[in-house]
């Protein structure tokens, strides 16, 4: 057995207490009833930090929720890795459907049962046991910094302002994030593209006031229905996005990734069975996978207005809302999306209501090179450790700070996940499988030393200092 | 000062305060958290039925909430009289809206505000009033018998079985019912014509749970999406509702209704303004006026699904919900809307959703003859109490009970109502006027007087005990 593995054998009965500690605080960052558990989590991340070795934890102010930083240098001529997660939760809602409270984390089946077990806290967690296994087994091959956001959830919205303001600070070689899913357990990925989303909440006025339905049904706009057929034409019988301009600028797949993206075990009807479903949809003219890896989507998030209460209420009612959003691809533009949607949007009402939207989160699409010397060391790190060849995929997600950390540190990420798609997360029951959190902290340390291997042979000047093996 | 009206100006004071401590029970009938609220008022009406002079006052099991029964006999000669009306109300939601709490009735600028202040139980106890006034002061002419029932609000399910159960005991000339609107307080009306209504609560339901629209968007059939498109097909680009068959039978008004709904006084711009409208819409080809009084019209009343809290939460939700309704009018059948529309409605998903419609209420359009002996009655008592002669209308609601007392009793209804269409019933903030409150109990004696001398004309046989009057 290899060194790390025993480590983590002798010590995971207190990673999982630790993790399940961290997963009953409860840090949704939509709501600001909340606010304490986003608080409680940073502080319990600054804490974590330091049991584990870190030099530096602060708990860094932002105009949203802190970014908690921290930081293990070692020696400035080994390369640095920026691991960036987030303590934020999604909501728990619908908390009816929920077998267990959602933040009172049980284990069944070999899995962990809470809001944010695999999404994000399950994840980012294991990069401080791995910080915990290298500094306190002396193995310390790169340097590590770490972010640590509560905004993730909510589309990072400080967080460019905190990355522009610290970006001496953030210096680093490449960013490492733990928030994807792989394949199977068999098959460990590597997540090279992700999608751009632009989200709104959409709000239709009528009458000033609710109104009786048989009063004054058939010459006032009711709100519901117009809003109902304005979100129906958003999209054609052939699941076209009908926005003006909204497939502008769309990078075509190359050839390769076409045919890479098919040789990724895919099974329709396990799929429709495990997410219980009858029937998959979409654009037409493309297959499921390529909906999901390389075609933009819109999906209605939430809806409500008028009664919706037990039994009949006959009411006009002033209002209509609705959340919705469009997830992006290579090539599209985020900010001329909100525009375009924006005005077309407003084009669907007849002139009898108001309409007003609201842009509530916004993120540009990321390719990341699958050429590089990290990305390579991260797929040796991976078949070490599952025995496999990890695949490379592009997925339907959005890690709004993958565009980020290019466009404000210059920095390419390394997006090693290792959750699966039928975790359930953002849905009630959210789980994280005890196998891919131990085989999180067995990779982690694996990936720094082959990444620094293949640093210093690219870097001749640099050497790895043995003591620091 | 006619003797009626020094009654009233005695006692008006203790009045108010009377239907204030009414308006005081939330008896709110489509919802059972209000049950107490609903065998509340039922209790305060029997109470008042006996303080006001009546021989019977029960209150009377049905399969939901219960009809009180009342009776003041006084001669079989005489014509009877039947009342209807409703102690029940509508939900107070939204209640943020309310600038007071609707069940803490207050009164502001001359008008009674609370849920029900006007529908019904302001009007419904001004017929508990009349009573007094006509017991007390030895002036009953008519035989009067009293259902007031606690379902109206929510379609009146358990009326039918209770009428059928008690066609003896309810023999009566005629159904006097004070649950309508006024034009306006210069303008007295009696209504004629009801519409049906048929109100379903639709289901869509996607995938089994709800799951992250990142992940598996642009593949899983979305709810909401769908219901949206759904509902949008509802209507077409005029207004026109495609159900199929939806408006066969319509009995098209004779040129005669046409041309007296003209002569109603409507100012489009005031109602814009009470309603706080920017524009009016509807059916191409008919105006607002005709919309309202002759032709069905098709509303959302309330809709919901997925996320609807603070902020941005990326959701493909399992199912999504509206309740709808439909208003029917003259020759439309609600028995075949119901069929039609709930297989219609089915044919509208996609194959990757499943659909469920159900049924929450329906009722048939009421159309009742303006060339009868009570019609005439109501329309001399409106004219001596206002000075002005009233109109005859059709309107847009429905008061399922209308049709109902002709197919099971085979009476015609006097809709005889002291609202207006700005009372706000239904909505935030309802309100009863003062001066249509006192005007109510002035007008309803003076009916019984009419109605008592005509039908002593008519059957010559029968005579009007003078020691009755």
């Amino acid at each position: 057995m290899k060194e790390n593995q025993k480590y983590i054998t002798k010590n995971q009965e207190r990673f999982i207490a630790e993790l399940m500690d961290f997963l009953s605080i409860p840090s949704v960052s939509s709501n600001e009833d909340y606010i304490l558990g986003i608080n409680g989590a940073a502080k319990f991340v600054q804490r974590q930090l330091i049991a584990c070795g870190a030099n530096i934890a602060t708990i860094e102010k932002t105009e949203g929720h802190p970014v908690v930083y921290g930081e293990k240098m070692v020696d400035p001529s080994l390369p640095t890795v920026l691991v960036y997660g987030h303590y934020d939760v999604q909501p728990a809602d619908p908390i009816e459907l929920w077998d267990h409270p959602p933040f009172e984390p049980i284990i069944k089946d070999e899995k962990i049962y809470a809001r944010g077990a695999c999404d994000d806290k399950g994840q980012m967690f294991m990069h401080l046991k791995s910080l915990e296994y290298l500094t306190r087994t002396n193995q310390m091959c790169c340097n590590l910094k770490f972010i640590f956001e509560g905004e993730e959830e909510i589309g990072s919205p400080s967080l460019e302002k905190y990355l522009i303001n610290n970006k001496e600070k953030l210096k680093a070689d490449v960013v490492l994030v733990s928030d994807t899913a792989m394949i199977d357990n068999n098959t460990p990925s590597l997540i090279y593209g992700l999608k751009g989303i632009t989200y709104f909440e959409v709000e239709v006025t009528g009458p000033e006031k609710d109104l009786h339905s048989g009063i004054h049904g058939g010459v006032i706009p009711n709100p519901l229905n117009i809003l109902c057929t304005m979100i129906g034409k958003l999209q054609d019988e052939n699941g076209t996005i009908t926005i003006p301009g909204f497939y502008r600028g769309i990078v075509t797949p190359s050839d390769e990734e076409i045919t890479a993206l098919h040789r990724i075990p895919f099974d329709v009807e396990k799929y429709k069975k495990e997410v219980g479903v009858k029937a998959l949809t979409g654009e037409k003219g493309y297959d499921p996978m390529e909906r999901i890896a390389f075609r933009p989507t819109l999906d209605v998030n939430g809806i409500w207005g008028g009664y919706t209460g037990q039994g009949a209420k006959t009411v006009i009612p002033s209002k209509a809302f609705a959340k919705l959003s469009m997830r992006l691809v290579n090539g599209q533009s985020a900010k001329a999306v909100i525009r375009s949607f924006s005005n077309y949007f407003r084009t669907l009402a007849p002139d009898s209501v108001d309409v007003s939207v609201r842009v509530l989160a916004s993120c540009e699409s990321a390719l990341v090179p699958i050429d590089s010397l990290p990305f390579r060391a991260a797929e040796m790190a991976l078949e070490q450790s599952f025995g496999v060849k990890p695949v490379a995929v592009r997925i339907g997600g959005s890690i709004p700070v993958i565009s980020l950390f290019e466009k404000v540190l210059g920095l390419h990420s390394i997006l090693m996940g290792f959750g699966l798609d039928s975790d359930d997360i953002h849905s009630p029951n959210e789980h994280y499988g005890i196998f891919n959190f131990l085989k999180e902290i067995e990779t982690i340390p694996l990936f720094y030393e082959n990444y620094a291997k293949a640093f210093s042979s690219a870097n001749p000047k640099c050497f790895l200092a043995s003591s620091a093996m």
